[in-house]
């Protein structure tokens, strides 16, 4: 049999090529594979059912606070691309362009969405009417695609899925307000779901949403110290409602812009997940997220009452848990073993025929590979509190390294270090000039990651030209 | 106030110009809007809620048989949709291409994927190794783009909405059964959950899809007696395995080509559930599919206790139902009654002081529009009963309608005849000629809707050139 060939499936070391070990995670994980459409993958069912958990988990947060879901179409004519002048500096000169339809040449070429801002501007701009419409709260799941040049799987895709929520509100206050709560939203989603801790805060200028007044941010921390980011929110004031001429009549009975907000995350969560956790043995997948849960592994699967016992175990565990009973016959338990782990699943469940004598089986924990002998009836009480303690202790690690790897700097040499020696975020006072941002990105390497909502004073200078500071910012390499 | 200017949303009658009574439903019921990129719509939320319900659905189905979810690029590569000669040729005439990504012109021109057959078997190619990986069972819920040059919305849009699963299989037995099982699924979807009867069976040549050995189609039938084609399942054979060279190592360890399935059903299934449920009042929607099952429209809503009571029920029935309180204030009571009527919700409740006083409410359903008072302690059960009931019953109108549209035809006459008066399925035998199949379109206005799993002898000869007859077929006009 072939597949007998390649007993354990080899990964990259993880501190020797982390963007090689990610790639084979990828790939040998089974979430995703390369395709000929260059710079596309395709979503394999093992990384897809993680986004459907992402999907589930968000869909129905958003829902709560009155979002509704629609669809847009794909397609957007040029000119609607080009009604609001920074968007379009933006995004024309990374959109791929639909030029023939069927048998004709078009005459106005279509772009593929980057992003739908505008033809959500340009609906908004026909139905709006009055202030009872407002706030107007609509979400679309989608794909999207951004001609990039250089992509890596999940993380920059040419084509990748989302979701991408537009609103309107009457006043400034309230669309600053939604901005704030759906990035919160966005918090709770990768920190309890995904187990990885986010730093929150807002873009710098140079580094926000084209079109957008004001950016926020959640950011996070990969294990090779690079930052991600992970969701935006974006404020945009009056900028497309005035572009698309979108009016309301408000209380008063005069017509007005509304206020507008979007915000969006991405497939890259995915790719957030596998480097925040993963080891030398692989996948490691939060149980919140996990789309197996608990892997039932039977040992000496021939001799008799094994593969009944087993079957019976996990008809009661998959009743409350994602269970999955490996009954493959063409591979070695070992190797079964080493699978499972590279596939990241929480909990394995190791049960031989000595163990059913004696009313037992072997729990292995894939975050501390830690074993305990269970006692059969005491499985599913000890499966639940495993997994409630292994999203808590994923989560723990994470901050962890977060804390480790986050460090002060006073002045360009002390961030050079810093960063050379520990990557990580580097926090740093500066005055607010677009200048000193890009002499620190070519001395350091290091983007803006976000100026973070809790400010810290370290001094009262910036780090780069020593004239007074203004924020604390968040520094680091990026994803 | 601008909004009670529109006292009565005006709808066409329906038997006086059913295609304008169509789009006034699509557009006053708010289920969607037509835009500015040709030949797409942008569905609103309550239109989008339809269609999650409908996925919600079938996903379940489909995943109860070992079918996985997936996602594939949207972009296929020239030469991969080149690669199945009947294929190409069925889909190159109405696909959009893209020619230009960002800056650059493509060496290759990609187009977006009017249906995925090429793209999935490509990668089939790469990852099937063994017997063991088979059956192998993807499906993925994405958007497609057809260049259509008539569009209708839902109908025939040049960009919907869809499902399409693609499977292999060892033996052609396995791959036909599954076939017909996706086929059975689609039934119990459209019969159970959208309330309309299918007529299930077989696609002609002609018909069927480009690149199929087979076709399963289910067909239901409109409120004007034209037929919608509802959801397809498609037998490759070894078409495309063959062409793409997706090969398996079989039981005896010799290299095998698969057997290949795919179908889908898309956003039409809204138009159907609009055709074939509306009447004059405007739609009518199954309580199964319906985004709101129950509206609560209090009356003299300002009176003491009544927004209070209301909200008492409110939270009562949501419990169990999908339930909406009017409490706007600039509408009045009239409209709002026909609002929702209009919106084809199933069951309103109508809560006055006088009612409140006399501890019932009025309950109107939306299918025979029937008023009844109803106790409050009685009023959960009394819903219940009564979306059950309303369910069953646009079921049982459709059978009805479908039966006493469907006729019988022994020669050309008769069949012109059946279908001037009466539109609807007509029944008729057919010797199998492509030739024939043409000649009854011209004259009649009429497709072969399928050759159904039922069949009846109705004559030895072909109603059309009077040849010994293979077949009956049923035909009928379509949207």
């Amino acid at each position: 049999m072939k597949e007998n060939k390649e007993f354990v499936k080899e990964v990259t070391d993880i501190e020797e090529d982390f963007a090689k070990w990610y790639t084979d995670i990828v790939l040998k994980a089974d979430l995703a594979d390369y395709t000929d459409t260059k710079g596309c993958i395709a979503i394999k069912p093992y990384g897809y059912a993680i986004w459907e958990n992402i999907q589930k988990y968000l869909d129905e947060k958003i829902k709560e606070v009155g979002v509704k879901n629609v669809y847009f179409p794909v397609l957007i004519p040029e000119s609607l691309l080009q009604k609001e002048k920074d968007h379009v500096e933006g995004f024309a000169p990374e959109v791929a362009w639909v030029t023939q339809g069927g048998q004709e040449e078009l005459e106005e070429k279509l772009c593929i969405r980057p992003t739908s801002e505008t033809i959500f501007s340009n609906l908004y701009a026909k139905w709006l009417k009055s202030w009872r419409d407002l706030p107007l709260k609509y979400n679309q799941w989608c794909n999207v695609l951004r001609w990039e040049k250089e992509t890596r799987p999940f993380l920059r895709s040419r084509e990748f899925l989302w979701q991408e929520g537009h609103t309107l509100h009457e006043t400034e206050k309230e669309a600053k307000e939604f901005t704030i709560k759906i990035l919160n939203i966005y918090q709770d989603l990768i920190e309890n779901l995904l187990a990885i801790p986010v730093l929150k805060g807002e873009k710098t200028e140079k580094e926000k949403f084209a079109g957008a007044d004001n950016t926020f941010t959640v950011e996070t921390l990969m294990h090779d110290g690079r930052a991600l980011q992970s969701g935006t929110s974006h404020y945009f004031g009056q900028n497309f409602t005035k572009a698309f001429d979108i009016k309301f009549q408000n209380r008063e009975g005069k017509e007005e812009y509304p206020y507008q907000t979007s915000w969006g995350v991405t497939t890259r969560l995915i790719g957030a997940v596998i480097m925040a956790h993963g080891d030398n043995r692989g996948l490691k997948l939060p149980p919140k997220v996990a789309p197996i849960q608990v892997v039932i592994v039977p040992i000496a699967m021939h001799k008799e009452g094994v593969e009944d016992k087993a079957k019976e175990i996990y008809e009661v565990l998959n009743k409350n848990f994602r269970t999955e009973l490996d009954l493959r016959d063409n591979y070695s338990t070992g190797y079964k073993f080493n699978d499972w782990e590279l596939r990241g699943v929480p909990v394995r469940i190791e049960l031989g025929p000595r163990d059913i004598e004696n009313g037992v089986c072997v729990v292995v924990r894939r975050d501390t590979l830690e074993k305990t002998t269970v006692k059969l009836d005491e499985l599913q009480e000890k499966v639940e509190e495993l997994l409630d303690d292994i999203q808590k202790n994923m989560y723990n690690e994470c901050v962890k390294r977060a804390e480790e790897r986050t460090t002060v700097a006073k002045n360009m040499d002390e961030f050079e270090k810093n960063i050379n020696e520990n990557q990580g975020y580097v926090k740093a006072m500066w005055c607010g000039k677009e200048e000193c941002e890009n002499k620190i990105k070519e001395i350091t390497g290091a983007h803006s990651r976000c100026i973070p909502f809790e400010q810290e004073k370290i001094s009262d200078h910036c780090i780069c030209c020593g004239e007074k500071a203004e924020k604390m910012v968040v520094w680091g390499r990026q994803y």
